[in-house]
Order: C-alpha cells, then sequence, then structure tokens
C-alpha cells in the first residue's frame, strides 16, 4: 500500500523512533522540564545561530499557531494572513476562538506581498476610524506556504522591514520547514528566520515525528508563556516526548536529510507526473506538488492511491496534492508511475 | 535515578513501544481516521459493553477537559466541580478560556456529595434571579479523584439521579482511570461509566501512554465535535499515534495490567512508609499516596528523590504524593526505603 | 453650531424625550419586563405583520451585531459579511471576541451578492476538507449598507433562497433601517424582512433615540437569549430606557417620518453637493452621502463643519460621508451652502 | 403603585432628565468625545481629588465589570472575589465569557477579609505549581457590598496593602456608591477610592440616571481602553447619553444628596419594618435592607408591591430586599405601612 495523500500518513522516522526507544525508561521531570527537550532546545539554539532563543514544544500546527498568536497579539490587534493562509482557511476558526481576527490580504503564489502588506498597515493606522478597527499587530506567513512556494531572502527582508516600520511582530509558521530549507536555489535558512522573526516555528509532524512543534523565540517568549501554554491545552505532561523527537531531528542533520529526501522524491514525481501528461497546476520546489486532473480522471486516480483533494478550480476539474516524505520510497513513486500509466 | 513524583515520568508501556515500532510504516490516513485508532476504538466499547459508543482520542487531560465541556455545555450553563477538581484548581483558567465558569461545591476526600449537589442544583434552578445566573449544566467527577480517592457504585448512581432530575449532564475525568478500576474492593467499572455518563475519558498518558486520552460519549458524540476538536487546537495529524497506543492498551487487558501493578506498588509503598513512622494525609486505595512531612524532612528527602509537592497544611508542614506507575519497579520502593531510613 | 459627521450627533427625537418625561415616574420591573416594553414589541410585531416575533431591546448596533450572531452560530459556524460588513471593519473585532469568524465576500455597492454567495457556500460544504474549515452558518446584511445602499425586494429573496438552500441563517443589520424604509423607490418593508430574516434589528440609535436597537426574531429567539445578553453586558437594568423609546417611535408613525426626513434632506444636501461641483463617491437613496474631495479642500472644509471621514480612494483625495438625522434643519442646509460656497 | 423591589424602578432622577432635555439639539462629537462627557470628567476628577484620572462611561454594572476586568488582568491571572461578589453569582459569567476565572472567597457580610486575601494570595504565589494555576491579579470589592455593608476605611487600607505586596490591582464596583459615600458613620470618601484603588466605578444607574457608570482609572487607564470598549460591544455612538447625566449628578452635589435621601429614607424604612416585627437579615447601614419573612408572608407581601427576592435561608423562610432610591416618596413608606399592618 502506497500514498500520496499528505506528509503525515506513517509513523515517525525510524531514527526518532530509536530515541525515543533508547530513552524510553529514563525518568524526567514533566512538562517540558526534562533533560531531552534541554538537549534539543541547544540543538536547536545552535542550528538558529541565535543563543537568545528561547523553544518551547507544542503538539501540533493549528494549536501552535492559536497558542503563539494568543500570547504576541495584544487584544486590540489582528494578525494579517495571505487569503490562502492555514490559519484563515483550515484551522476550523482556532484564532477567532481566541479573540484573533485575521485580516486577509491577497496570495500570489501563496505568499504576501510587501508592498501590499506596508499599504494595508499605512491605510489601517492613517484611518480615523482606527479605533473602531482591529489594529495590524502581527504578519502571519508560512514557508513552505499552503502551495509548496517559499519566500525569498530578500522577500522576507522586505517583509520584515514592513513589521519594524509599523510596529508588527513577524510569526512564521514552519510546518513543512525541512523542505523549504532543502530547496534547490533556497537562499533562506535558520539563522536569517531567528534574525527576521519575533517568533517561529520549526515543524516536526509533518517532517519525521509523530507529533510536536518547536517554537522558536529569537529574543525570548512573551511573559508567562508556560500558562498561554497550560490555559489553551497544549501542555503535555510527558514533554520529554517531543524533547526526545527533536533532540534525534537535530542530531547529525536528520532535519535536514528528512527536508532534502522529500525535495528529491518530489522532483521525481513531478517528472512522473509531467511524463503522464498531467500539468502541475504551480510550480513548486518543496514536498507538496499540485496537479490537475479532470473529475473523471481524480475519481478513478483516488480509488488507487490516497492523493489529497485540494480545489475545484472549475466544474470540470479537480487540484490534486501530492505530497512527499520520509517514507516516500522508490517502490512508491514506481507504482504510482504504473497506476498512472494504467489509468 | 528513582523517582516518585509522579505517573508520567518515563516514557510509554514497553507493550505501546513495541506496537508503535510495529506499525511505524503502514500509511494511514490522518486526523484519527485510521485503522489503528478504529480498531482501539471497538475494543474499548466491548470493554465499556457500549456498542454505541462514540470514542475520540485526544492529546491530554487539560485539552480534554476543555473540549469536551465546551462542546456539552450550553452558553448558559456552567460546570459544577469540587473545590478540588482539576479543572478548577491545576488547568490555568483553561474551562475559562472557553467561557465555562465553574460552580465549585465543597469536596469529601476529593469527592462531591449528591446530596449537596442536589441542594446546589435546585437552589439555583428555583432562584427567581436565575436568568442573571450560570445554570448547572454539567457534573465534573474525577475518578480517582486528585485525591487518589474513589466513588463507589451507589455514590455515582446517586450523583447520576441528580444529573437526570435537573437535566445536567455526568462528565468524569478518567486521567487515573486504570488504577481506580482496578483498586481492591471497588464495585466500578467501564460499564457502569458508560451507563451513567454521558461523557467520560479513559487516561492514557498517566497510564502507560506517550500521550493520549480516550474520550467516551455513550450515547453518542454531540453534533460536530470534530470541529470543536479541530477549533481548540487539538486535532492530530497523526491521529494513529493515540490509536496504536490505545489498541495496544486494549489488547490483552494490558490497561488493566497496568492498573493492578500501580495499585499493588502503591500499597507496598505505603508500608514503606508506615515502617518509617511517615503519617498519610489520607487513605487512598489507587496510585497515589500523600504522605504529611515536616518541612525540614521534605527539603532533605527532596534533594534525594523526586516527590510531589502537594501543599502546606499548615507552616511547618508538606503534604507530599509519591505517585506509583508501570515503571515503579522493586528497585525503586527498594532504593526509596534505604533512602528514608537514612534521612 | 451644524454638523453632518453621522446622524448621531444630537440626542433624541422631541417626541421620545417627552415620552421620557411622561413615564419618569411610573414605577416598572427592569430588564425589559416593563409595560414599556411591552407595549413597544406589540407596536412592532404590528409593523412586521408578524405576531409571532420574539423582540428584544439592546443598546447599540456592535453590542446587537455580537450578541445576536453569538446566539445563531453554532460553534462550528462562522459568519458571511461583504468585505464592507460593519462587523467585519468597524466593531473592533468583537463578533471574533465571542469566537465568530467573519467570512468576507466581494462587496457590490456595499452589497452581497446572491450568486457568490451560492458559490461560496456550495464551495465550502463540498470541501472534502470542511472539517478543518469553518462552516456557513449565518449571512450578514446591513441595509442600509454601509455606503448607503439597498437591497431590493428581488435580492433579498435571492439571497434567502440561498440561506435556505445550504441551512444558513439570514440576519440583517439595519441601523439606518428607518432610511432604508423611506427611500424613494425601495420595495423593501418590514413585513418583508419579517419573512426572510431569521433575525433582524430595527435601529434606534441613528434613527432618533438617545440609544437602543430592537432585535427582531420572526420566528423566536434562540433559547434562553436573556441569558446571552447578561452574560455578554447587555443587560439594561432599566430596560424602560429602550422600551419607552421604541413605544414612542413605533407610535404615529414616528419611526418612518424620521427616515422620510432624513431621506428628503440628503436629497437636498445632493444637490448643494453638485451645485459646488463635488462629486458623489457612489449614488445613494438613503441618509448618508458619501462626497470626493482633494484632500486640501477637505482639510478647509472640516475646519469649519463636522463632516465623517471615510476613505483615501487615492493619495489626493479623502472620501467624506455627510449624514443628515431628524435634526438636520434647513439652517444646516444654507451654513453648508454657505461654507462650500466659501470654500 | 409603590415599589421596593430595587433601586431602578423608575427612570431618571428630575434634575438629570431636566439636564437631557436642555442638551438635546446641542451637536456633539460621539462616542464620548463630546463637551459633557469632558465636563462631567473634571468634576468627578475634582470630586476624586485625583487630576491625574482617566474617566470613562459604560452603560451598565455587569458590562463595566467585564470590561474593566478584561483590561486589567493579564492573561495568566484570575480575579479574587468575596463568594457574594456580583461577579461571582449574579452576571450569568460574563468574566468567564472573557477568560477571566473569579477565584472566590468565604464573605464576611459580604465582605472580603484582608488576612483571608493576604492568605490565598500568599499560598498561590508560593505553591510549586502555580504555573497549571490561575495567578491572583486583581482584587474585586463592591461597596456597598451585596448585601449592603460597607468596608471602613481600616479595612480598604488593609486590603490595598496586601494588593501592593502581592503585585495585584485594586478594583472597586460602586454600582451604589452614592449610598456608601452618604451612610452614617463611613470614613470612605471619593478622594480614599483613588488612592486605594487602580480602577472602580461611580455607579450612575442605581442612582439617579436612566444608564451608566463611570469608571475612573486614578493612574490612567489600560492601553488602547476605547478598542476593549469597543470590541466587547459597550461603546455608545452616543456617548452624551452618561455625559450630559454624569454631569448633572455631579453638579451642586445631587449625586450624594441621591445617597443621602435614600440612605435616611431606608433608615425609616426600617424602623417600619421593626414596628412589624420583621427581623432584618442583616444589619445594613445603606439604601437595601434585608428582611426575614416566613413564605406565605412573603408570598402574601409581594401580591401587594413589588419587593426583592433575595434567598431561602431554609424551606420555611425567605429573605427578601427592600430597596429605596431618589423616588422612594414617603408616600411610598406610608403604604407600605399600611399593607404590612394588613398582612
Amino acid at each position: 500500500m502506497i500514498t500520496f495523500e499528505n506528509d503525515y500518513s506513517c509513523g515517525a522516522h525510524p531514527a526518532v523512533l530509536e530515541r525515543l526507544l533508547q530513552t524510553n525508561l529514563v525518568p524526567q521531570p514533566g512538562y517540558g522540564f526534562d533533560a531531552f527537550s534541554d538537549s534539543a532546545r541547544s540543538k536547536l539554539r545552535a542550528a538558529c545561530a541565535c543563543p537568545t532563543a528561547e523553544i518551547h514544544f507544542l503538539t501540533g500546527g493549528t494549536q501552535t499557531n492559536a497558542v503563539v498568536l494568543a500570547s504576541i497579539l495584544r487584544p486590540w490587534e489582528g494578525v494579517i494572513a495571505a487569503e490562502t493562509g492555514h490559519i484563515h482557511v483550515h484551522e476550523a476558526g482556532a484564532p477567532e476562538a481566541l479573540g484573533c481576527k485575521v485580516l486577509a490580504l491577497p496570495e500570489h503564489q501563496g505568499k504576501l506581498d510587501a508592498g501590499e502588506l506596508r499599504t494595508l498597515a499605512a491605510t489601517l493606522l492613517r484611518d480615523e476610524n482606527v479605533e473602531h478597527m482591529v489594529y495590524p499587530g502581527v504578519v502571519y506567513l508560512s514557508h513552505p506556504t499552503e502551495w509548496g512556494t517559499l519566500y525569498t531572502r530578500a522577500e522576507l527582508e522586505a517583509i520584515s522591514a514592513v513589521c519594524r516600520e509599523f510596529g508588527m511582530r513577524l510569526y512564521l509558521d514552519g510546518a513543512r520547514l525541512a523542505y523549504g530549507l532543502m530547496a534547490d536555489g533556497t537562499d533562506v535558512d535558520l539563522p536569517l528566520l531567528a534574525r527576521l522573526c519575533d517568533a517561529f516555528y520549526v515543524g516536526g509532524t509533518k517532517c519525521g515525528t509523530l507529533c510536536g512543534e518547536a517554537v522558536v523565540f529569537p529574543k525570548g517568549a512573551p511573559d508567562h508563556f508556560l500558562n498561554f501554554i497550560k490555559k489553551h491545552g497544549a501542555m503535555m505532561a510527558k514533554g520529554r516526548l517531543c524533547g526526545v523527537q527533536f533532540d534525534a531531528l537535530f542530531t547529525d542533520g536528520l532535519y535536514f536529510e528528512i527536508g532534502r529526501q522529500g525535495v528529491q522524491t518530489a522532483a521525481r514525481l513531478k517528472t512522473i507526473l509531467a511524463r503522464h501528461g498531467i500539468p502541475c497546476y504551480m510550480d513548486t520546489p518543496t514536498n507538496q506538488q499540485f496537479a490537475i486532473l479532470d473529475n473523471d480522471r481524480y475519481e478513478a486516480l483516488r480509488q488507487r492511491v490516497p492523493v489529497g483533494f485540494w480545489s475545484h478550480p472549475d466544474e470540470m476539474h479537480t487540484v490534486v496534492r501530492f505530497a512527499t516524505a520520509w517514507y516516500t520510497t522508490d517502490a512508491y513513486l514506481e507504482t504510482l508511475d504504473q497506476i498512472l500509466a494504467a489509468l
């Protein structure tokens, strides 16, 4: 059985699981105060070249976005995101459940444009009725975006400059960060994120762990961040579960290896799709490939291999996501090739 | 190194971890729609003798309490709990963060009294100003309680009868349910809970898993419960993580075996404490033992072995919690015996 | 001193104030259970030709929108509004503070388009990931819109049909409803709203009262709506304050007279603006007129008469709102004419 | 027709209403930026001998409590109140709706005890599990209390000292402050409150206005307090409504006159009750008198005159509240005397 439905279809990368086995019987304090979490934090700080960073582990992406936003937004502020941003579309209203309004901007292949961001912030802040409006407080980026695309260093610096100009904080959702960091031609790395962002998270769930995301606050965490975690139901008694896994991910470059493998597999996948005449909806350099199929072919395909439904661009077609991950073997690709040939 | 600080100091029970290893590379859908979660649900329904039960897996206790309460409380209602209830004292305001007021009643060794519950509900509902008050909507019990004590079948039936009389739902927090079910002399079992409760959870984190609690809705879940899970940041992409673990817990009676081992170890621990002249604060039949130490002895003890701070009953003394679990070996007990002898 | 800044610059219509004087010393129960509120409700039900309507009085528009939405949205739903909708732009995040996400659609002169609404609802509900999304639960209209424009009967019926098709409730914000009902050529009246809407409010604050909006639930109010009012801080001890005022508004057609006066005055205002070569930003039939001024002229004007800032359509111009109300006398118009002549 | 049901059964004190009439046609800016609100603020600052105070007007008590608490509590904090505190019992969960947990302490004739407050704060802050708990952030007092009793200057200073010691803010609910300030023998005045409190409100609704409470922040308001007001639906378009009324209340000592009249009338009421052998439940010096009636006599009484239900101290008796206000004339008292004589 194979799948391209998403990048969380299997368990943990074997090296991560092995580390859970090795450490299983070592007693440790709860709630993230364990030695494994500390070790993982040290390795993450080193990888970010940011000795001052405070790092906390949470279990999943939606939770992480909601808790971080609740902690860095002030009560009169909202968060700016692309209209395709995960927090705006696919989190069932989790930010709003904590009282955070999402201010949506147009997307450009999933990305915010620094100029449009500047215009929105400037317009809001010079509006004579701003006391009746939601202030622009935080800018949310995802990298890779929901379309698998990437910001360039220059784009991030431009957005960061707008944030500084208007007193906004910059938050980056790195659910699939491993694939972004290892994409061909990217000039974005962890130290850059630590330099530009007020908060970002290094995704685990979609990059090799059973669960867990590592939130990095380069300049220190908000006051009483542990209480935010607890109050929003995100505190794990066995905080070691995330700590051990991130310790494994950041040992011997495993996180980057996972990223590289996912990206390379996606490149080969793209070749297979092309060979079968299936057009890509967008050209993306990371582990998600979006293809356009007519509806009949989509129905036939999904009977034989799980893929991700994305959207209906028109009545006749379906955009389908193929995702790769550390468990996407050559056999997966060969089987897909045969399925597509027989479709 | 040994610890009695809590029942979540190590990883997972070896049989649970083994099952994660075995299933690691089997691709499955996300979000709890995997075959392992389905299998675990079937086994739980059988253990509860409740074929109609709907079961969902969440990651931790505070989260579970908050999400379930949000889903079963109506907007004009609050939840009644003992003044020592976990939701009232140790969840950093998580229920209130979702708008749920906790209506506290006196505790009797950690338990609610059905008569006092009846008086509260009756008084509120006949109050001529009730439209300005919070209605009694849900009754929260923990079993074992925060003091490690247990309700009897008769006590639960009396509370359930009050709930039915006043249209309240009954919710039971089973964070340490394994130990409650296997305590000497208890007449409470899973089928009884399924018969009396509108919702309860079978605790995993403190009973052998890395994380995870199984919420059981014997009469069916609230509408759109998946959306509640997602909206409150509690949806796991790899829902299989909980599913696999609960499938292991409910295979060959492992859950009950873990409970039995914890209870028996606690009984031996109680003997050791008594031998060293350390009085118990309360006589409890489960895996938590609460002892009274003068402050100096507490300080000396905690230098040598992690134990749980509980409270200061007066200026001179400290109540300390000793918890046992599946990883509490004979060697743990012998080492503690020596430490206490040398104190 | 004159003003065109808004329609709430003076106190109450003299007939409303007179009624407050007359009833001032008659003791009545609190919280809306007074005889004046009952009388007002009867008159409103008659005006709506809707004997089954339940009616509650709240103090202001933002509060009304928030409390009503909280009561008619289910926890997994959001509210659809035009991107210019008051709840989306000018309520400082009040809906989100109660956990309600606003799903914005394009505006057409401030109005929603039934076709676009249908597409959004259909797309959301057939999305295979809808459990991760916010369901379309309520449609929010304002009538007159924030641009002073009006829906036609046919447009409202088309929107209502979409709501029924997809199980959405229809809610109409009538902050300035008096002006809408009395505009030239409109075919929308109160009985139509009572027939099509699940909830709407008849605005008082901007139509002659000191404060107060009348929420009409044609098919009955949500369960425990009084608790929603109280819980969200919207319950007035002296509920009579709103009751007396609405009783006056709906005695001898005063509400309609106020609407007619505002609309006619606005028509004359439009003539004056045209005479001075000031273009309208949009052609609107109600009591708000939006004019385009270059920035210098705007600065000069606002030194002499209060007008409402609306937006900067470009760097050089400002859109200004001129609002009329029951207190906009001939003298106001003549003074404005002179000011514009001298500008 | 007479009533003793509450102190908000009639409209506004005639002098307040007269001021609304006088100012009705003077155009003013909205949202509290009008000259009348400014004038009222000046007079309130003078009455409080606190030139630095920031003052905002809100419409009612529950709303005021909720908005102020939301603005002065940090997300990890709760508010301490007596178990009889209005925010804990009679606001339908409004604080919790904004995420604020109420930490209840025993009441002593409706009052908090400084020693118990100190113990609670000290115990919480030295608890080793405090990161899982709600921090003590604000202390809520009502003065007069819900039982009509009063703090002494010494008691308030002791409570204030505890607040300073533990970094808590002090907030005082003055819904009936006029009666407290004018009670016989009180040594509490407005300048004392301005010196000791971080925030308090001077009640209008129960002291002579149609609606409105004046929130005083002696050391300045929280950042962006206007946004808190708007976000929680408490912003009035015609802010002048409260401004004009408070301007009248603080002209020529009207507020104090209203308080004096209410207190004196209550003293005469107490004499009448005593003459008819009706015992008081508590000896209170302000405008609320609580009497104990057997249930039959309560039923007979309420058929003839509206009084306030308070509680059932046992199955046979009812505690009834008699409230006086500016509209409680001699004729009211004489009629009550006759009714009681005939009971």
